[in-house]
Protein backbone atom coordinates (compact mmCIF):
# COMPACT_ATOMS: atom_id res chain seq x y z
CA UNK A 1 0.00 0.00 0.00
CA UNK A 2 3.31 2.45 -0.09
CA UNK A 3 4.39 2.09 -3.32
CA UNK A 4 4.30 5.31 -5.63
CA UNK A 5 2.06 3.79 -8.14
CA UNK A 6 -0.88 3.32 -5.52
CA UNK A 7 -0.79 6.68 -4.16
CA UNK A 8 -0.46 8.53 -7.74
CA UNK A 9 -4.06 6.24 -8.43
CA UNK A 10 -5.38 7.78 -5.19
CA UNK A 11 -3.97 11.60 -6.22
CA UNK A 12 -5.77 10.86 -9.71
CA UNK A 13 -9.48 9.63 -8.03
CA UNK A 14 -9.05 13.00 -6.06
CA UNK A 15 -8.63 15.21 -8.21
CA UNK A 16 -11.29 13.70 -10.67
CA UNK A 17 -13.77 13.65 -7.45
CA UNK A 18 -13.14 16.88 -7.37
CA UNK A 19 -13.55 17.75 -10.96
CA UNK A 20 -17.35 16.23 -10.59
CA UNK A 21 -17.65 17.90 -7.06
CA UNK A 22 -17.27 21.35 -8.50
CA UNK A 23 -20.01 20.29 -11.49
CA UNK A 24 -22.12 19.73 -8.71
CA UNK A 25 -22.13 22.45 -6.65
CA UNK A 26 -22.11 24.54 -9.40
CA UNK A 27 -25.40 23.18 -11.08
CA UNK A 28 -26.98 23.20 -7.34
CA UNK A 29 -26.12 26.73 -6.91
CA UNK A 30 -27.63 27.83 -10.30
CA UNK A 31 -30.69 25.97 -9.33
CA UNK A 32 -30.93 27.91 -6.06
CA UNK A 33 -30.36 24.68 -3.79
CA UNK A 34 -27.81 24.67 -0.97
CA UNK A 35 -26.40 21.07 -0.77
CA UNK A 36 -25.22 20.02 3.07
CA UNK A 37 -22.90 17.03 3.63
CA UNK A 38 -23.95 15.93 6.57
CA UNK A 39 -21.49 13.13 8.10
CA UNK A 40 -21.03 11.58 11.72
CA UNK A 41 -20.11 8.09 13.43
CA UNK A 42 -22.72 4.97 12.79
CA UNK A 43 -25.79 5.75 15.37
CA UNK A 44 -24.99 9.01 16.02
CA UNK A 45 -28.52 10.16 15.11
CA UNK A 46 -27.64 11.43 11.63
CA UNK A 47 -31.47 10.63 10.45
CA UNK A 48 -33.03 12.10 13.33
CA UNK A 49 -31.38 15.19 13.17
CA UNK A 50 -32.26 15.30 9.38
CA UNK A 51 -35.91 15.09 10.78
CA UNK A 52 -35.79 17.31 13.33
CA UNK A 53 -33.94 20.23 11.31
CA UNK A 54 -36.14 19.70 8.36
CA UNK A 55 -39.54 20.38 10.02
CA UNK A 56 -38.23 23.80 11.52
CA UNK A 57 -36.93 25.07 8.04
CA UNK A 58 -38.85 28.27 7.41
CA UNK A 59 -37.67 28.98 4.00
CA UNK A 60 -36.17 26.07 2.08
CA UNK A 61 -37.69 23.12 0.59
CA UNK A 62 -35.37 20.19 1.97
CA UNK A 63 -35.01 17.19 -0.25
CA UNK A 64 -32.25 14.40 0.39
CA UNK A 65 -29.98 11.99 -0.48
CA UNK A 66 -29.23 8.75 1.71
CA UNK A 67 -26.23 7.02 1.51
CA UNK A 68 -25.72 3.70 2.85
CA UNK A 69 -23.90 0.66 2.07
CA UNK A 70 -26.99 -1.34 2.48
CA UNK A 71 -30.62 -1.14 3.10
CA UNK A 72 -33.18 2.35 2.78
CA UNK A 73 -34.24 1.89 6.48
CA UNK A 74 -33.69 5.54 6.63
CA UNK A 75 -34.98 6.60 3.06
CA UNK A 76 -38.59 4.96 3.99
CA UNK A 77 -38.48 6.33 7.06
CA UNK A 78 -38.08 9.95 5.67
CA UNK A 79 -40.74 9.54 2.64
CA UNK A 80 -43.54 8.14 5.41
CA UNK A 81 -42.63 11.44 6.87
CA UNK A 82 -43.65 13.72 3.41
CA UNK A 83 -40.01 14.34 2.68
CA UNK A 84 -38.81 13.84 -0.89
CA UNK A 85 -35.43 11.47 -0.48
CA UNK A 86 -33.30 9.07 -2.83
CA UNK A 87 -31.47 6.20 -1.42
CA UNK A 88 -27.92 5.27 -3.12
CA UNK A 89 -26.36 2.40 -1.90
CA UNK A 90 -22.53 2.26 -1.67
CA UNK A 91 -22.12 -1.82 -1.28
CA UNK A 92 -19.60 -1.91 0.70
CA UNK A 93 -17.73 1.14 -0.08
CA UNK A 94 -17.36 3.72 3.04
CA UNK A 95 -17.80 6.80 1.98
CA UNK A 96 -20.20 9.21 -0.53
CA UNK A 97 -18.10 10.48 -3.76
CA UNK A 98 -18.74 12.83 -6.13
CA UNK A 99 -20.07 10.47 -9.21
CA UNK A 100 -22.13 8.47 -7.00
CA UNK A 101 -24.08 11.83 -5.91
CA UNK A 102 -23.76 13.74 -9.01
CA UNK A 103 -26.18 11.02 -10.91
CA UNK A 104 -28.59 11.24 -7.61
CA UNK A 105 -29.19 15.16 -7.94
CA UNK A 106 -29.03 15.59 -11.63
CA UNK A 107 -32.66 12.96 -10.81
CA UNK A 108 -33.94 15.30 -8.72
CA UNK A 109 -36.88 17.53 -10.00
CA UNK A 110 -36.20 20.37 -7.20
CA UNK A 111 -39.17 22.57 -8.69
CA UNK A 112 -39.41 26.09 -7.84
CA UNK A 113 -38.07 28.25 -4.84
CA UNK A 114 -35.03 27.87 -2.56
CA UNK A 115 -34.06 24.32 -1.60
CA UNK A 116 -31.52 22.56 0.50
CA UNK A 117 -30.00 19.39 -0.19
CA UNK A 118 -29.31 17.18 2.56
CA UNK A 119 -26.50 14.45 1.75
CA UNK A 120 -26.60 11.67 4.49
CA UNK A 121 -23.44 10.29 4.20
CA UNK A 122 -22.48 6.90 5.36
CA UNK A 123 -21.23 6.50 9.13
CA UNK A 124 -18.78 6.88 9.36
CA UNK A 125 -16.27 9.76 11.19
CA UNK A 126 -13.07 9.16 8.82
CA UNK A 127 -13.58 8.40 5.26
CA UNK A 128 -16.39 10.85 4.77
CA UNK A 129 -14.30 13.92 5.29
CA UNK A 130 -11.99 12.90 2.82
CA UNK A 131 -14.22 12.83 -0.44
CA UNK A 132 -15.96 16.11 -1.56
CA UNK A 133 -19.54 15.52 -3.03
CA UNK A 134 -20.51 19.16 -4.03
CA UNK A 135 -21.69 20.58 -0.92
CA UNK A 136 -21.78 23.99 -0.20
CA UNK A 137 -21.21 23.76 4.03
CA UNK A 138 -20.13 19.90 5.65
CA UNK A 139 -22.60 19.35 8.85
CA UNK A 140 -20.65 17.36 11.39
CA UNK A 141 -22.81 15.68 14.05
CA UNK A 142 -21.35 13.79 16.99
CA UNK A 143 -22.83 12.80 20.16
CA UNK A 144 -22.19 12.64 24.04
CA UNK A 145 -22.50 9.22 24.08
CA UNK A 146 -18.93 8.77 22.06
CA UNK A 147 -17.05 10.23 24.94
CA UNK A 148 -15.13 13.75 24.74
CA UNK A 149 -12.03 12.84 23.08
CA UNK A 150 -13.64 12.52 19.78
CA UNK A 151 -11.78 15.78 18.48
CA UNK A 152 -8.52 14.58 19.01
CA UNK A 153 -8.89 11.24 17.82
CA UNK A 154 -10.64 12.41 14.45
CA UNK A 155 -8.83 15.58 13.43
CA UNK A 156 -9.91 15.71 9.68
CA UNK A 157 -13.70 15.32 10.44
CA UNK A 158 -13.75 18.05 13.07
CA UNK A 159 -11.03 20.28 11.59
CA UNK A 160 -13.28 20.26 7.97
CA UNK A 161 -16.98 20.92 9.42
CA UNK A 162 -18.47 24.27 8.87
CA UNK A 163 -20.66 23.45 11.56
CA UNK A 164 -20.70 20.95 14.09
CA UNK A 165 -24.34 19.51 16.42
CA UNK A 166 -23.18 17.79 19.42
CA UNK A 167 -26.34 15.53 19.87
CA UNK A 168 -28.10 13.23 22.67
CA UNK A 169 -27.62 15.95 25.03
CA UNK A 170 -30.44 14.73 27.10
CA UNK A 171 -28.11 11.69 28.27
CA UNK A 172 -25.81 13.95 29.65
CA UNK A 173 -27.08 13.21 33.46
CA UNK A 174 -25.98 9.38 32.66
CA UNK A 175 -22.41 9.80 31.58
CA UNK A 176 -19.33 11.65 32.19
CA UNK A 177 -18.50 13.24 29.06
CA UNK A 178 -16.25 16.41 29.85
CA UNK A 179 -17.72 19.33 27.84
CA UNK A 180 -14.66 21.46 28.30
CA UNK A 181 -11.94 18.57 27.45
CA UNK A 182 -14.26 18.19 23.87
CA UNK A 183 -14.68 21.92 23.36
CA UNK A 184 -10.96 22.46 23.90
CA UNK A 185 -9.90 19.78 21.42
CA UNK A 186 -12.66 20.64 18.45
CA UNK A 187 -11.15 24.59 18.97
CA UNK A 188 -7.69 23.40 18.29
CA UNK A 189 -8.83 22.16 15.07
CA UNK A 190 -11.87 24.69 14.07
CA UNK A 191 -11.85 28.32 15.42
CA UNK A 192 -15.13 29.13 13.40
CA UNK A 193 -17.71 26.16 13.07
CA UNK A 194 -20.59 26.99 14.99
CA UNK A 195 -20.83 23.98 17.63
CA UNK A 196 -24.57 23.67 18.70
CA UNK A 197 -25.97 21.08 21.49
CA UNK A 198 -29.21 19.27 20.23
CA UNK A 199 -31.44 16.13 21.39
CA UNK A 200 -33.44 14.11 18.84
CA UNK A 201 -35.24 13.07 21.82
CA UNK A 202 -36.18 16.61 23.61
CA UNK A 203 -36.07 19.11 20.54
CA UNK A 204 -33.33 20.78 21.89
CA UNK A 205 -31.26 23.03 19.84
CA UNK A 206 -33.11 22.31 16.66
CA UNK A 207 -34.57 25.84 16.20
CA UNK A 208 -31.16 27.25 16.22
CA UNK A 209 -29.50 24.48 14.10
CA UNK A 210 -32.08 25.44 11.23
CA UNK A 211 -31.96 28.67 11.58
CA UNK A 212 -28.22 28.44 11.30
CA UNK A 213 -28.33 26.43 8.37
CA UNK A 214 -30.47 28.42 6.67
CA UNK A 215 -28.33 31.89 7.09
CA UNK A 216 -25.32 29.64 5.69
CA UNK A 217 -27.80 28.87 2.39
CA UNK A 218 -28.88 32.51 1.62
CA UNK A 219 -24.90 33.26 2.49
CA UNK A 220 -24.00 31.16 -0.25
CA UNK A 221 -26.83 31.41 -3.02
CA UNK A 222 -26.88 35.48 -2.79
CA UNK A 223 -23.20 35.89 -2.83
CA UNK A 224 -23.40 33.46 -5.81
CA UNK A 225 -26.38 35.95 -7.30
CA UNK B 1 -13.11 4.76 -9.12
CA UNK B 2 -14.62 2.41 -11.76
CA UNK B 3 -11.71 1.54 -14.17
CA UNK B 4 -10.23 -1.65 -14.44
CA UNK B 5 -6.64 -0.33 -13.25
CA UNK B 6 -7.68 0.84 -9.74
CA UNK B 7 -9.64 -2.71 -8.73
CA UNK B 8 -6.43 -4.37 -9.86
CA UNK B 9 -4.41 -2.51 -8.10
CA UNK B 10 -7.32 -3.22 -5.12
CA UNK B 11 -7.16 -6.71 -5.35
CA UNK B 12 -3.20 -6.60 -5.35
CA UNK B 13 -3.44 -4.88 -1.87
CA UNK B 14 -5.84 -7.33 -0.50
CA UNK B 15 -3.70 -10.31 -1.18
CA UNK B 16 -0.27 -8.91 -0.01
CA UNK B 17 -2.29 -7.93 2.91
CA UNK B 18 -3.59 -11.27 3.87
CA UNK B 19 0.37 -12.84 3.00
CA UNK B 20 1.56 -10.50 6.00
CA UNK B 21 -1.61 -11.60 7.93
CA UNK B 22 -1.67 -15.19 7.71
CA UNK B 23 2.56 -14.81 8.26
CA UNK B 24 1.84 -12.81 11.43
CA UNK B 25 -0.99 -14.93 12.44
CA UNK B 26 1.50 -17.89 12.45
CA UNK B 27 4.37 -16.41 14.30
CA UNK B 28 1.93 -14.60 17.57
CA UNK B 29 0.53 -18.70 17.29
CA UNK B 30 3.79 -20.24 17.43
CA UNK B 31 4.75 -17.96 20.61
CA UNK B 32 1.58 -19.16 22.27
CA UNK B 33 -0.17 -15.81 21.53
CA UNK B 34 -4.10 -15.63 20.78
CA UNK B 35 -4.22 -11.99 18.40
CA UNK B 36 -7.91 -10.54 18.92
CA UNK B 37 -8.80 -7.69 16.27
CA UNK B 38 -11.36 -5.42 18.25
CA UNK B 39 -13.28 -3.52 16.09
CA UNK B 40 -16.44 -1.08 16.26
CA UNK B 41 -17.72 2.57 15.73
CA UNK B 42 -15.98 5.62 17.13
CA UNK B 43 -17.00 6.03 20.68
CA UNK B 44 -18.73 2.53 21.32
CA UNK B 45 -16.63 1.98 23.99
CA UNK B 46 -13.35 -0.32 22.47
CA UNK B 47 -11.04 0.93 25.16
CA UNK B 48 -13.26 0.99 28.36
CA UNK B 49 -14.07 -2.84 27.16
CA UNK B 50 -10.85 -3.85 27.27
CA UNK B 51 -9.93 -2.15 30.39
CA UNK B 52 -12.43 -4.60 31.74
CA UNK B 53 -11.97 -7.58 29.92
CA UNK B 54 -8.16 -7.78 30.49
CA UNK B 55 -8.87 -7.20 34.28
CA UNK B 56 -10.77 -10.34 34.57
CA UNK B 57 -8.76 -12.33 32.40
CA UNK B 58 -7.79 -15.61 34.45
CA UNK B 59 -5.01 -17.80 32.48
CA UNK B 60 -3.32 -15.29 29.72
CA UNK B 61 -1.65 -12.54 30.01
CA UNK B 62 -2.88 -8.97 28.13
CA UNK B 63 -0.97 -7.15 26.03
CA UNK B 64 -2.06 -4.36 23.51
CA UNK B 65 -1.77 -2.85 20.34
CA UNK B 66 -3.84 0.63 19.61
CA UNK B 67 -4.96 1.83 16.46
CA UNK B 68 -5.45 5.36 15.90
CA UNK B 69 -5.44 7.78 13.53
CA UNK B 70 -3.81 10.27 15.74
CA UNK B 71 -3.10 10.75 19.62
CA UNK B 72 -2.22 8.06 21.99
CA UNK B 73 -4.75 8.59 24.48
CA UNK B 74 -5.63 5.45 25.06
CA UNK B 75 -2.08 3.95 24.95
CA UNK B 76 -1.34 6.46 28.24
CA UNK B 77 -4.49 4.87 29.72
CA UNK B 78 -4.01 1.68 29.30
CA UNK B 79 0.17 2.25 30.17
CA UNK B 80 -1.49 3.96 33.51
CA UNK B 81 -3.09 0.55 34.55
CA UNK B 82 0.23 -1.62 33.82
CA UNK B 83 -0.95 -2.38 30.88
CA UNK B 84 1.66 -3.47 28.37
CA UNK B 85 0.59 -1.62 25.39
CA UNK B 86 1.96 -0.08 22.11
CA UNK B 87 0.44 2.44 19.77
CA UNK B 88 -0.35 2.91 16.02
CA UNK B 89 -1.41 6.22 14.20
CA UNK B 90 -2.41 5.46 10.82
CA UNK B 91 -1.85 9.52 9.95
CA UNK B 92 -5.29 9.42 8.02
CA UNK B 93 -5.76 5.65 7.32
CA UNK B 94 -9.11 4.53 8.35
CA UNK B 95 -8.36 1.03 9.23
CA UNK B 96 -5.19 -1.28 10.77
CA UNK B 97 -3.47 -2.85 8.02
CA UNK B 98 -1.25 -6.27 8.37
CA UNK B 99 2.19 -4.59 7.74
CA UNK B 100 1.14 -2.26 10.25
CA UNK B 101 0.50 -4.41 12.77
CA UNK B 102 3.14 -7.21 11.84
CA UNK B 103 5.56 -4.47 12.89
CA UNK B 104 4.25 -3.49 15.73
CA UNK B 105 3.70 -6.68 16.97
CA UNK B 106 7.10 -8.70 16.50
CA UNK B 107 9.12 -5.84 18.52
CA UNK B 108 6.23 -6.75 21.46
CA UNK B 109 8.28 -8.97 24.30
CA UNK B 110 5.81 -11.89 24.76
CA UNK B 111 7.91 -13.31 27.56
CA UNK B 112 6.80 -16.83 28.70
CA UNK B 113 3.54 -18.32 29.10
CA UNK B 114 0.11 -17.72 26.87
CA UNK B 115 -0.65 -14.02 26.44
CA UNK B 116 -4.06 -12.73 24.65
CA UNK B 117 -3.12 -9.43 22.32
CA UNK B 118 -5.97 -7.53 21.83
CA UNK B 119 -5.83 -5.31 18.95
CA UNK B 120 -7.77 -2.31 19.43
CA UNK B 121 -8.76 -0.88 15.31
CA UNK B 122 -9.38 2.51 14.24
CA UNK B 123 -12.67 3.36 15.36
CA UNK B 124 -14.83 2.70 12.29
CA UNK B 125 -17.62 0.38 12.00
CA UNK B 126 -17.13 0.02 7.68
CA UNK B 127 -13.01 -0.39 6.59
CA UNK B 128 -11.66 -2.51 9.24
CA UNK B 129 -13.78 -5.51 8.72
CA UNK B 130 -12.32 -5.84 5.22
CA UNK B 131 -8.76 -6.11 6.25
CA UNK B 132 -7.20 -8.95 8.04
CA UNK B 133 -4.13 -8.12 10.26
CA UNK B 134 -3.07 -11.57 11.40
CA UNK B 135 -5.89 -11.98 14.27
CA UNK B 136 -7.26 -15.30 15.29
CA UNK B 137 -10.51 -13.95 15.72
CA UNK B 138 -12.74 -10.54 15.13
CA UNK B 139 -14.19 -9.01 17.63
CA UNK B 140 -17.42 -6.59 17.26
CA UNK B 141 -17.97 -3.51 19.46
CA UNK B 142 -21.66 -2.09 19.86
CA UNK B 143 -23.97 -0.27 21.36
CA UNK B 144 -27.30 0.46 22.34
CA UNK B 145 -26.70 4.08 21.81
CA UNK B 146 -25.99 3.47 18.58
CA UNK B 147 -29.41 2.07 17.74
CA UNK B 148 -30.48 -1.35 16.92
CA UNK B 149 -30.74 -0.79 12.64
CA UNK B 150 -27.08 -1.17 12.72
CA UNK B 151 -26.61 -4.69 11.33
CA UNK B 152 -29.31 -3.95 8.64
CA UNK B 153 -26.77 -1.15 7.57
CA UNK B 154 -23.10 -2.68 8.26
CA UNK B 155 -23.92 -6.22 7.45
CA UNK B 156 -19.92 -7.14 6.57
CA UNK B 157 -18.48 -6.33 10.40
CA UNK B 158 -21.87 -7.65 11.96
CA UNK B 159 -21.06 -11.13 9.41
CA UNK B 160 -17.53 -11.48 9.84
CA UNK B 161 -17.51 -11.29 13.69
CA UNK B 162 -16.67 -14.07 15.89
CA UNK B 163 -18.06 -12.62 18.78
CA UNK B 164 -19.76 -9.16 19.97
CA UNK B 165 -20.55 -7.27 22.53
CA UNK B 166 -23.26 -4.96 22.80
CA UNK B 167 -22.06 -2.18 25.17
CA UNK B 168 -23.57 0.59 27.26
CA UNK B 169 -26.81 -1.61 28.27
CA UNK B 170 -26.84 0.42 31.64
CA UNK B 171 -28.25 3.04 29.44
CA UNK B 172 -31.55 1.36 28.27
CA UNK B 173 -34.15 2.86 30.48
CA UNK B 174 -33.09 6.33 28.79
CA UNK B 175 -33.31 4.74 25.32
CA UNK B 176 -35.89 2.68 22.84
CA UNK B 177 -33.13 0.36 21.60
CA UNK B 178 -35.18 -2.43 19.85
CA UNK B 179 -33.67 -5.77 21.00
CA UNK B 180 -35.61 -7.49 19.10
CA UNK B 181 -34.89 -6.07 16.22
CA UNK B 182 -31.21 -5.97 16.40
CA UNK B 183 -31.07 -9.61 17.08
CA UNK B 184 -32.84 -10.29 14.48
CA UNK B 185 -30.50 -8.35 11.61
CA UNK B 186 -27.55 -9.65 13.23
CA UNK B 187 -28.64 -13.60 13.44
CA UNK B 188 -29.53 -13.15 9.86
CA UNK B 189 -26.01 -12.58 9.03
CA UNK B 190 -24.22 -14.79 11.77
CA UNK B 191 -25.64 -18.07 12.96
CA UNK B 192 -22.56 -18.51 15.42
CA UNK B 193 -20.86 -16.04 16.95
CA UNK B 194 -22.18 -15.57 20.78
CA UNK B 195 -23.76 -12.06 21.48
CA UNK B 196 -23.27 -10.40 25.14
CA UNK B 197 -24.87 -7.98 26.41
CA UNK B 198 -22.17 -5.66 28.45
CA UNK B 199 -22.29 -2.47 30.65
CA UNK B 200 -18.36 -0.30 30.80
CA UNK B 201 -20.08 1.39 33.58
CA UNK B 202 -21.64 -1.39 35.64
CA UNK B 203 -19.08 -4.43 35.07
CA UNK B 204 -22.04 -6.68 33.49
CA UNK B 205 -21.43 -9.11 31.31
CA UNK B 206 -17.76 -8.87 31.32
CA UNK B 207 -17.46 -12.53 33.27
CA UNK B 208 -18.61 -13.95 30.31
CA UNK B 209 -16.71 -12.30 28.14
CA UNK B 210 -13.43 -12.69 29.32
CA UNK B 211 -14.17 -16.47 29.79
CA UNK B 212 -15.38 -16.80 26.26
CA UNK B 213 -12.46 -14.88 24.60
CA UNK B 214 -9.93 -17.24 26.90
CA UNK B 215 -11.78 -20.35 25.85
CA UNK B 216 -11.14 -19.24 22.13
CA UNK B 217 -7.93 -19.05 22.67
CA UNK B 218 -7.33 -22.12 24.46
CA UNK B 219 -9.05 -23.18 21.09
CA UNK B 220 -6.90 -21.61 19.24
CA UNK B 221 -3.80 -22.34 20.79
CA UNK B 222 -4.14 -25.95 21.48
CA UNK B 223 -5.79 -26.83 18.56
CA UNK B 224 -2.22 -25.71 16.93
CA UNK B 225 -0.35 -27.80 19.23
Amino acid sequence: MHDTRTIDVKESIHSENDRIADHTKHDLTHKGVFAVNMMGAPGVGKTTVLLNTIERLKDFKPFVIEGDIESDLDTQTLLGRGVPAVQINTFGACHLDAPLVHNAARNIDFGEGPAILFIENVGNLVCPAEFRIGEHIKLLICSVTEGSDKPYKYPLAFGEADIVLLNKVDLCPYLDFDEEFFVKGFRALNKEAPLIKVSGTTGEGFDEAAAVIERMAVEALDHHE
